[in-house]
Order: C-alpha cells, then structure tokens, then sequence
C-alpha cells in the first residue's frame, strides 16, 4: 500500500460523547483515515478539519497538500481526518436514526475528534487544519487542546458566525423546509426533500464563489436553451442531492451557526488573545461569504498570527480550487514553525 | 391636492403592443402616477422607473428625493412612474390570466412607459432615473429614445446581467418552482407557491444587503429563540408573499436576466459608447449584487458620464435606504447638466 491509499476506518466510543448542551450521545461511530505512520512518541499527528459538505477522504479534496513533499507529508507527518460529528459519512449524525438528534456545536465536533486520538496512539498535534467549517474547528482545536496542539491553520473562517453567514445558512434551510417531503426531517430514506435540497446548494454555491469567477466562467453564455450558470447550478444541486442527507445538512448549518470562539471565555477579543500556538490564518480576497474582514479579525487579535492572503478571483471556495498556491502557503508556515520551535527548544539542529 | 398627493391611474393602450420577441400584446393596461404639472412645450416631464417588486408610488420608496426643492420637484418637474410591464401593481402581467404570459425584456417595460406619454402630453423627459431594474430601464430609455430623453441616472444596476446575478436570480426561481403550490404557474388566486416565494425574497433580501450592514445590525443578536437576523430574514418573506404574486417574480426576473444593452446594437462597448446623454452612474460601494466594477463599466463607455459613489455599508438597497445622500448627489447632477445645457443652446440665462 502505497503513502497515498488509505481506507475509512470506523471506531465507536466505548462511552457517551458528552455534548456542550450537556446532553449525551451514546454509541457514537466516527468514520476516519489516516495516511502515513505515527512517530514512536506519538506526537507527529497532523488532524485535517474537513468542510461542510466534506468528507475524510482528503485525497478527494486536497490532493495537490497532501503528498510526499507537500504541505502535509505523509513520509513525516501522521494524517488524520475524520468525518466530523452529524455529517453522513460514517460518523453518527442525525440521518442514521428517526430519532431526534441533539443540537451540536463546533466544539463537539472538536471533541469528537480528540477522542479518537488515544485510540490511535496519538500524543501530539503538530498542526490542526481546515478550511471554512473546517477553520472552525482548527481555532477551537486550537482554544481546546492548548498542550496537544503545536499550530494552528484556520483557512478562510471567522471567529464567530456573523448575521451574514446565519442568514445564508437560514435561507438554504428554508428551502429545505419549504419541501413537503422534508416532513420536519422525519422522511424515508427513498423519499428525501431533493428540490428543497438542491436549492439550499444553488443558494450554497453562490455564497461560495465571485462574482468575478462567474463573469470569467460563464459571462451571459448560453446552454440547452438557457444560461449557461443556471445548468451549472442546477447540477450542483443535483450533485448533492445525491450524496448528502437533508437533515444532516440542517445539523451542520446549525452547528456552524453556533461557531463563536468567545462563547464561555469572556468574548471573542479575550478567546482569541488566549490562542497560544502559532496560527496560519488564510484569507481569499474574494471571498463573500466570510470576506477578509473576519480574517483580519482573527490575525490581529491571535498573538502568534501569521496572516497570508490567498490571491483569487474564486470566492471562498479558492481553498478548495487555487490549491498549488495554498501548498505553498502551508508549507511555508510549517517551515516557519518548525524553525521557531526548534530554537526555542534547542532540541534540534536549527536550519 | 397637495403637490405630493398623487392617486394611480390607468391607461389601456388603443394597439397591441409589439414585443422584442415580435409578439403582440393586446389591452396592455399601465398603472401610473404623476406629481408636478406638464408645462406648455410638454418639455418637463421626468420618468422615475422603480425595481423588481416595486410599485409607481414614488412617495412610498423615494419620499426623500421626491418634493419641493428636492432631487424630484413637482414645483418644476412633471414626474411619471408607471407600473412597469409584467409586475402586478395595476400593469399587464401574468398575475392578470392564466393563459401564458410571452417572454418580456426590460425594452419591452421601456416601451410600454414611451406608449403611455402621447397620452399625457409629453414631448421631451428631463430625466429618466432609476435603481437596480429601474437603472437598467434608464439605460434602455437612453438608448431607445436619444432625441426624447435629455438625460439618464442608472443606478446600482450594470450594463447586462451577468451570469452572478442570473445565478441569484435562478436560485430564486428554483425556490419558488420547488414549491408543489407552483403548478407550473397554474395557481388559484388563493393558493399562490407561499413558501417558494417567501425563500425566494430571503436569498433576494441577502443580496441586497451586506455583511457589514448585517454585523451592524443584527450581529449575533437572538430573538424568540433563534437568531434576529433569522426573524427578520422570514418576515421579509411573508411581507413580500403578502403583496407581491410569484408570476410576476418570475416573469420579471427572466426579464432582468435578458437585459443586455449590447444586444442587437454591437455589442455591450459600442451600445454604451452610443449613448448621446449626460449620464449620472450610482455605485454603491457595498454592493454585493451589482459590484462597483459594473458600473465602473458604464462610467468609462458612456461619453457624458459622471461617476458618484455613494458610500455606504447598507449594499445594493442603499438606493432605496441612504436617500439623503442620493437625494444630493442626483440634485447636483441636474443642476450641472441645466448649467452644460443652458451653456450650449444659450437659451436662458445662465446662473
């Protein structure tokens, strides 16, 4: 098996998930994969935070980071990405059971993950990463575990939620709510709300790219009798139809819209202060649905920020499409780490 | 009757009016109000063209602009708004039979508004203004009548509909056709797609606004258990369901999508080079619908064009929001282009 394949794994707590609402999951499954080997003291973990509608499989999705000599490197670091708690990946979320699953948060979805690291034998985290939802998680990895993780990597991400992106998440679960089939989430397996589904994506892929990129793409050109950006549309409606659960979408949105780093640490200026690790923080200037202004929150209130600017006409999924560029970005701070660390610790040769 | 009372009235056009498509539409009624007195040469009239939901009341969503002294003057100017074709405010549309209603293009609105001024009198229009699809209105006026129209204030709005606003206009459609209500517009009266509707005007609510302006706003606020900007997003659903019919939504914003002042003259360059008027272009520097880049566009082609950028963090409803501040900027404009043209025809004497 070469450094680059990798399975999903599963494993199941062998107690109760303890949510911050206070209530507990029972028998919670985390569906996971790994690439590369963990070092003998366990501290050469790398935990890759996936986005929305995202799943484990970071080969999938960021290809061109990982790899022999990229950004995260399975020859030196050990990889880890799970899919993360209410998705309907493999991990337990609410499209598993009619059962009504609990309100969630980020933060248990960072606990999530950090309870499968002993099972794995991991001690330390050398860096935690993700972009969007998946930046969310790598600030409060970085609030939650202060001794376990080393750096910190939010790409494209806020401190908390804004009215902005509650509204956008609002209007899709209309949407998903308009749908007669979407029976307050209690529908058959075969009979999903998909029109309610679809547009909720239409309204997503929008938020997630520019104005710009869709000039550049599709200006006014025509196809099949219409635009050309309204088939495209439609088929990433369609697309997720086709692999996303409804409910686990209303969850996820939910969970996101919770997203505030000071909620319980005194508000957001003390919470980011108190971010101890060095902190990657990546911002596309195009980006409409979390638009430079959140980032530049976050680089100048986190004491060892690095800031970078992802230079993109793609919006904010350019995290996901100008993704040489970002390698580059992540390598570079990784290097920066390590040099810092290794003279602050003189455990090393320094380069 | 003050001079700021005014009452709709109606006019049925005594011929069918000929379509861009080349269809016929017979018994076209406009719906329209007036302020101000025509003068004796018919030479004073000033067309006020409103956006996608709105009606020819001009008192209710430019108050600001419209009165003695103003941008708007009844002591001076004799102001029209109509009712523009395919809406469902007293004008011919799709909301009036069930029969299908031909495809409509904003030149097809223009010239519906140009076959009402016989009727009323009027020889030459001062002014030809409006926001959003009320701007694309004044461009085509410019455009179709350069010897009838003196001139043009497009505002927040852009030479064609490029494929991000066809995109945001297609999720909105989407919403409404996902409504089983819908029926392929085949609706009773009183059991219009309500739902489809209503997230319709919540994604639309969201473009026309801001990040900033929403961070301002609502912040992180709650209210009856969610989010305030929820609450407010879902009231500004049902308001809109309340008032507007979702045929017309429909056949409105296709029609939008249509506008491309370069069709049929040469292209998008050549149209706004063409065009012989003093024209006032509106950016608002917030606006998420229609970037600064596109009116950036028009300023630069059109010859006699004056660029003003209103600032402000309200977005693309800042024309119908930051009134004060429009309200001088399109007095300073008129009171230049009375100075240019007192100038050259020598007619009067000039301050």
């Amino acid at each position: 098996m070469s450094a680059l394949e990798s399975r999903t794994q599963f494993y199941t707590l062998p107690y109760p998930l303890i949510l911050e609402s206070g209530e507990q999951l029972s028998d919670v499954q985390v569906a996971y994969r790994t690439w590369g080997r963990l070092d003998g003291n366990g501290g050469n973990a790398v935990v890759v935070c996936h986005a929305l509608t995202g799943t484990p499989n970071v080969e999938e999705w960021w290809g061109p980071l990982l790899g022999s000599g990229l950004a995260l490197d399975p020859d030196r670091d050990f990889i880890i990405s799970s899919n993360i708690l209410g998705s309907c990946y493999g991990t337990t979320g609410p499209a598993d059971s009619r059962s009504p699953f609990p309100r969630i948060t980020i933060r248990d979805m960072v606990a999530l993950q950090r309870a499968l690291l002993p099972h794995l034998g991991v001690k330390r985290i050398r860096l935690a990463i993700g972009g969007s939802l998946g930046g969310m998680q790598a600030l409060e990895w970085g609030l939650m575990a202060p001794d376990l993780v080393e750096a910190i990597a939010p790409i494209a991400t806020s401190a908390q939620h804004n009215a902005w992106q509650i509204a956008i998440s609002e209007s899709q679960r209309s949407a998903i709510f308009a749908d007669p089939a979407w029976r307050d989430g209690n529908y058959e397996a075969g009979q999903p709300p998909r029109d309610g589904l679809a547009v909720a994506r239409m309204i997503a892929m929008i938020s997630y790219r520019s104005h710009s990129s869709f000039t550049s793409r599709f200006g006014r050109a025509e196809r099949d009798g219409g635009f050309h950006v309204e088939e495209w549309l439609r088929r990433h409606g369609q697309k997720l139809v086709a692999r996303f659960d409804a409910r686990s979408y209303v969850a996820l949105t939910r969970a996101m819209d919770t997203h505030d780093v000071g909620r319980g640490r005194g508000g957001t200026e003390a919470a980011l202060r108190s971010i101890v690790q060095p902190a990657l923080i990546v911002s596309v200037n195009s980006d409409v649905l979390y638009p430079p202004i959140e980032q530049e929150e976050l680089a100048a209130l986190i004491p060892r920020a690095r800031f970078e600017v992802l230079a993109s006409e793609n919006g904010h999924d350019a995290f996901l499409i100008d993704m040489e560029e970002l390698n580059q970005i992540v390598t570079d701070f990784r290097a920066r780490v390590e040099r810092e660390s290794c003279q602050t610790k003189g455990t090393q040769r320094c380069a």
